[in-house]
């Protein structure tokens, strides 16, 4: 098959047709149907209700073997018990691939219901009808239109994001869009009586709209084909893994959730020591890592330049970055003796971290100065940018001007370095700042530079991108 | 000697008479002067400046010997290579405690800056003149007056901070304040050529108006004395202690930064273990651990009722409790039950953790319903409930309202409970529902409710809470 031939999964997330089965009659400014057209899926929809003869001014079907036309692509949006019937119509109509929004199968640990699900799959198969779900939000594809909320962005991005849980699917594209991640195609997958974690990665591997790949994974149906799949993967991008239920705590949630046997701890730890997948524990984690795979690039070591505070906050994120698998070594005598022009009074503080200057006010004047002297160290390999809006408690009257000139200077200089930069803005819990901490991040952010809630956050995701680095020269 | 009977310590933090030796006649409305009488401070100030007779209505001596009355404390705001002849004159006048705030010595790693904080030392020793500092900010104490920041809160509290970095100090005051934590006294005592760490520790051993003490801690001078003191204080106060400098990029940061030979890890790892002193990695974790030993009464055991989002939310954060220690149980099949009644459609979601309910909207019905369920559970000892603001990506409209209803129904019901709780709120970074979250926040802590900025943060802090009472119980 030629790289451009279409392939069959192309379907899933490019489907021409939908049929919403159960579509709502009375929330038609919120259901399924309004939230596609909303958002700007430009295939045909046919809502499917068989007590209205049109809803949001598409012409109503009692069932989908009703359509006149072919039909790609169906969602599920009914109890659970119509799911067999339902399935039937599918199949005789010819359905190429059904999502089933519903829950109340497996994951509820019902004899009944694991029945139930068990025979809806045996029906699909038979009729030759691919399933995602059930138990699942589906496909956010914005390239196509297909989303799962009316909320999410339109704007594609390179970005994928393959979710065993519907609600962590949501939360990650959320919490992603506050850093200004975008996606190609996320997918929700729940119980998995069909289309399962392997095959959308098995796809995505190929996928030339996707650049990075980040797993939810609770617990996996066929342990060879999933670790062949992110081999795959891993040949051509990174491969970010957020394993949960490796605790017996965890493990014990993890099967009352979606019904997985969540695996031995011990069997993880191989899987990311043999593959060079990322692994992570939290969604926060895996943003962080994505910043660091979009942002910056790879750096030739573990050394650190450590830059803004120094003083406790400098010892306190020197032990940080050290625990997370980093350096912060002296600078060579040459940049010391470089920076004790610009910043006399900081007196041992140029050894590194660099003590900038007493305040958040001479930031701004340092980092077009100082960056590039620190830049020129022979002794390290990247830089981490430490703004602490919290020393004075945010009190200074101009501190919120001085947090946004602060980050104009590093827009306008971290370009002009040569090492990968990280740059770290504590938030803080106070009201009047934090606007201005938000504010600068999104500029930041804005001009490709990632940024970090706090040095653990940077430390541990520079870490992580340089171990990738590692594993993927070896391979 | 009796309890009430005086201490010499005591002049320390209620000196009756202040010179602020180098004081500024140019900045009169923001310097020492200013920021003590500002504050409240009642005793006598005398400005001491050659030049000028009069600095903000007080009269200005040009020495400490010209003062006609007696002198209890003396701030040196000069230059470093002026406080010698500064010294001469505090011995001369009597004068009982001297901060000498000026850095410039040994800290700067220069052999001449050594020499010159050696020989103050030696005339102060000599003269019998106490000694805070140098390069420090010295005493922060409501009760007085004293204080280094005309910002800091007036109130005073119970919780005492012993910082060997004046940066340090001024930072987890300001953080502790959005947090609502107070002080009884806040000591920055940097290269502690006199009074040291120890020193200050075994006079809060004693101090009834201390209740909690926290170090941060680089290096320390007499080992043994220090280890003395933190044990005097285990006896009747819980101590918790951020050791910087534990690894070898920190070590290095240190030396530059206070002069400190660090330690090593291996020793202080024995020291925690043997004292029971509580272990803390950043400011963040410090000011977790007190609201725990501030707001929580002391969990019989380490097993976690989780409430808040079930799913993958709850896979994730039964992962993180026990990581921090701690367990994540099913409930009792009769809680079960009784949970089963109130959110039928949560499924298996009742085992633990808790799925309260789809969305922020919910949460607040639940709380006044199943929390006294949950709290009666034979099978777990403390709640963590979890107000996962993010899910939706704060985009509903009336999130800000969902949130605020749900901290009010905790402020309501969690007194009612009979075990202790920790709320994890996670803020985010969207700029439309952070306002929401920490004005929640603030409305959970004036009710006495500990609250954290994740389940990470909020399991951590009571991991330790429960490890100090089970040492404070094998004391």
């Amino acid at each position: 098959m030629s790289p451009d031939a279409p392939r069959p999964m192309d379907i899933v997330f490019h489907p021409k047709s939908i049929a919403i089965i159960g579509a709502s009659a009375t929330s038609q400014e919120t259901g399924w149907v309004a939230t596609l057209r909303n958002f700007g899926y430009t295939g045909h929809i046919y809502p499917i209700n068989p007590k209205v003869t049109e809803i949001g001014g598409l012409k109503a079907y009692p069932t989908v073997r009703d359509i006149p036309d072919t039909l790609d692509y169906a969602v599920f949006n009914i109890p659970a018990r119509l799911a067999p019937q339902i399935m039937e119509d599918c199949v005789a109509k010819g359905v190429k691939v059904v999502h089933i929004y519903a829950a109340g199968f497996s994951e509820t640990g019902k004899e009944e219901a694991k029945e139930l699900e068990a025979r809806l799959a045996a029906t699909a198969k038979a009729g030759g009808v691919r399933v995602i779900g059930p138990n699942c939000m589906g496909i956010y594809c914005p390239a196509s239109g297909l989303t799962f909320s009316p909320d999410f962005p339109r704007e594609q991005g390179n970005v994928a994001f393959v979710s065993q849980s519907g609600a962590e699917a949501m939360r990650f594209i959320f919490l992603a869009d506050g850093v200004g991640i975008r996606f190609s195609k996320v997918i929700s997958y729940g119980n998995a009586v069909d289309l399962d974690a392997h095959d959308f990665l098995e796809y995505l591997a190929d996928d030339t709209e996707t650049e990075i790949i980040a797993c939810y994974t609770e617990g996996v149906g066929d342990g060879r084909r999933y670790l062949e799949a992110i081999r795959k993967c891993l040949k051509v991008k990174p491969v970010v893994i957020l394993k949960a239920g490796l605790t017996e705590s965890g493990a014990g949630a993890a099967v009352s959730h979606t019904a997985s046997l969540a695996g031995s701890k011990a069997i993880w730890d191989a899987f990311f020591k043999q593959t060079g997948a990322i692994p992570v524990n939290t969604m926060d984690d895996i943003s962080d890592v994505i910043l660091a795979l979009l942002h910056m690039s790879y750096p030739k070591g573990r050394r650190v330049a450590m830059v803004g505070r120094g003083g406790g906050i400098g010892v306190i994120a020197a032990d940080i970055c050290e625990r997370a698998g980093l350096k912060v070594p002296p600078f060579h005598p040459d940049t010391m003796s470089q920076l004790e022009k610009i910043i006399p009074e900081a007196g041992a503080g140029v050894r590194n971290p660099v003590e900038t200057t007493y305040g958040m006010g001479g930031a701004a004047e340092f980092y077009a100065k100082g960056l590039s002297m620190v830049d020129a160290d022979p002794e390290t390999d990247f830089i981490i940018i430490q703004l602490a809006v919290d020393v004075y408690g945010g009190r200074q009257s101009d501190l919120s001007q001085q947090v946004s000139k602060a980050a104009e200077a590093l827009c306008e200089t971290v370009p002009t370095l040569t090492k990968p930069v990280a740059v770290a803005i504590y938030t803080g819990g106070h009201t009047h700042t934090i606007d201005a901490v938000l504010e600068a991040r999104q500029k930041l952010l804005k001009a490709g530079i990632p940024v970090y809630t706090g040095v653990e956050a940077a430390s541990k995701a520079v870490s992580k991108l340089i171990r990738y680095r590692e594993m993927a020269e070896k391979r």
